[in-house]
């Protein structure tokens, strides 16, 4: 195996631990040559020499094989990404912001140029499942691939369920130990989880959906009472990403839920992440390792520039060899949506309503929504609302419209809502 | 992606289920030239012309690439793979006692005739456990691989554990369902997980150890009475096989072990294996999936002829890149050994004994012994007595003796036994 010369760009948490992982493995035959960095005056843990704040330094460096991005701005990376493999070098990164957003594009860089990226760190940390889905269930007709794609969202939500400990410090102490984004706005409202679901869309199902085309409703607006109403049901909450393959279209999105703790997700706690898969050979699969953290990233980037020592590229099978499959948000789902004035909410929008709790400090109601509902409502956004997925399954599939029938619905909460405003004043 | 021309050896359970995969799966450009059988006169679900009781036939063909092996028979099926190779045919094969007894050879031949053998399906069915362990995990220092290796035990176990089946018809049922070995004493004594963990230690440790020198503890000696003990005291049992490394000593052994509820692989149930790594970066990994069945364990086989149209091959990283760490089985365990009575076991085989419990029905000790003494010892054959294992983690590593000091043990159990002779007199 020949030796590989890395040009590191960031050194943050993840290039730490890849420098950590990198030298305390034995058998790999690799080292890191140049470290790019924004801050010149930081102060760093290894010798001088080895850092540059000139990009094309490294980019133009003839005697660098593999340049492995580790920084957070994802326009920045893109064009480290993009002239690295135009200068004929291969890349891994772990940006899946910039993956995720340019997977098509980057895909025909990777043919232009013959040169590969893998991105492996990308998605769910230590856990190998982009190179599973390529090269293990890559003739798999898989149905639904879902799990726990965040780490630090699902460490706040372990310590805020289990340990009671509040939002806030929760989310501190994710940031402190590093398994948070450097903005937490996008872990918390589950940008990050969308990310990961649009890369692993491709890699499942053969399709590329450009991540403003999927639902992500994060954790953000969750409530007390909506912990305490999970608990009484037995239920724990997680942020959960899915995509369902039904009648040869694909549906994905992402969403705190309703988890039954008999459910193999409800046992995932902390920065631990998890993959479910199921086919129509394998049947059920489950993996679970650490979606975050310096050393278990460190370790999957590891691996990938690994896999550049023979020339691994992912073959996209799926997407080359199968005809793209439709996505659409046009299927109904089963949500809790919890408010404080009924004011906040529009009913219309809903495609009907099974329960409707009123009270002074707790108000919600459960009802079928389409998912194209979901991504539009501006209401939504209210952070006096609270919307958690209540089962996994679809309730069925529609065509391209959302039926609605609401009117008695309606009606009846009318009187529920002056009950409200009664009882309120 | 070039068409494979396949040569299949057995058509029985797994064979008929590659079969099915084959036929099903849109994007795999390959097909199934011709089946070598055994029995000419079964009737079989496939035109005749498709079948041959002449091996050479297959094996001769020059327009076959790739050889897949899914006989019963070790020693015929070594025959088969070692012309295959030498006819410069690659192979696939899911005959773990063939791979796991020949490893270290097979390793050889691949390399003397630079052709691959691929054996996924082997261990643990649908689980991508070799691949994962190879091309994910090559460069991570390993402490532990455990796991459900064998998916008709635990199909037992659940049965008899959950649903208070009858062990002998839970093993009919395992068998008509297709997850047993035709020969089941290979499944039910722990032969078949050692074959698999055997196979595991070259992957995951780079080292060989013919599966001889592992002690393999089955289900076949549980009694109900044990099966209420673990019930009392909070616990399932499941078989595990697991492999640790200790200060550089790589430890190994497949037993009934008792489970804590909320251990993870006590959610593994029926046919389902489980297996569990502990890293030093990647921390700990778990995958579960099907670890039997026709369309789980013919998937995993059609995913190494996959990998064969890209020419894959295992690259044995760790067993070439690092120094072959020594095995040994000088080490204690804690078990629980029930017995019907006190002359059928061996007391001085112990290092010591934390508890001793006598009844008409049901006695039993709990203490520490040499791994070395579990594989030596006859008194564990007597049907009358059940070892399982009370603990994962080993009591503390020994030399090259295992110290004794049971006189007092000894002498205070004695007691015990006049005691109980008394009362069944």
């Amino acid at each position: 195996m020949k030796k590989i010369n890395i040009g590191l760009f960031g050194f943050g948490c993840v290039g730490q631990g890849l420098y950590e992982t990198l030298n305390n493995s034995k058998n790999f035959a690799g080292e890191i040559k140049k470290i790019c960095i924004k801050n010149a005056n930081k102060s760093r843990s290894l010798q001088e020499g080895l850092f540059t704040t000139q990009k094309e330094e490294i980019l133009t460096d003839p005697s660098v094989d593999v340049i492995v991005e580790l920084i957070d701005d994802a326009e920045a990376a893109l064009e480290i990404v993009t002239s690295a493999l135009k200068n004929g070098k291969s890349v891994v990164t772990a940006n899946k912001k910039m993956v995720a957003e340019n997977l098509e594009y980057l895909v025909q860089l990777q043919q232009q140029t013959g040169k590969a990226i893998l991105y492996e760190g990308a998605v769910c940390g230590s856990i190998p499942i982009i190179r599973t889905l390529e090269e293990y269930f890559g003739h798999e007709p898989l149905q639904e691939v879902k799990g726990i794609f965040n780490g630090s969202t699902n460490y706040i939500l372990t310590k805020v369920f289990e340990e009671n400990l509040d939002y806030n410090d929760a989310l501190r102490q994710a940031q402190d130990l590093g398994f948070a984004e450097s903005d937490p706005t996008l872990d918390v409202k589950g940008f990050d989880a969308k990310y990961k679901l649009s890369i692993l869309l491709t890699h499942a199902f053969g399709i590329y959906v450009k991540p403003d085309a999927i639902v992500n409703l994060g954790i953000d607006h969750l409530k007390n009472t909506d912990l305490e109403y999970a608990r009484e049901k037995g239920f724990k909450v997680k942020l959960v990403a899915q995509a369902r393959r039904i009648e040869n279209k694909i549906y994905a999105f992402v969403a705190p839920q309703f988890v039954l703790n008999e459910d193999s997700l409800s046992t995932v706690e902390n920065e631990f992440n998890a993959v479910t898969l199921k086919g129509d050979f394998c049947d059920e699969q489950l993996f679970i390792g650490k979606g975050a953290g310096s050393l278990p990233t460190g370790a999957a980037v590891l691996s990938d520039i690994s896999a550049l020592s023979y020339n691994y590229q992912y073959e996209y099978k799926k997407f080359y060899n199968l005809g793209q499959l439709p996505f659409s948000n046009q299927s109904l789902l089963k949500v809790y949506v919890s408010f404080s004035s009924p004011k906040d909410i529009e009913l219309r929008d809903f495609d009907s309503i099974h329960d409707k709790y009123f009270s002074f400090d707790h108000s919600y109601v459960v009802g079928n929504i389409c998912i194209s509902r979901l991504l539009e409502e501006k209401w939504l956004n209210n952070p006096n609302n609270n919307v958690v997925l209540c089962e996994n399954s679809h309730q069925r599939q529609l065509g391209n419209l959302c039926v609605k029938s609401l009117s008695a619905e309606i009606e009846d909460l009318k009187k529920g809502q002056v009950l409200l405003e009664k009882i309120t004043v």
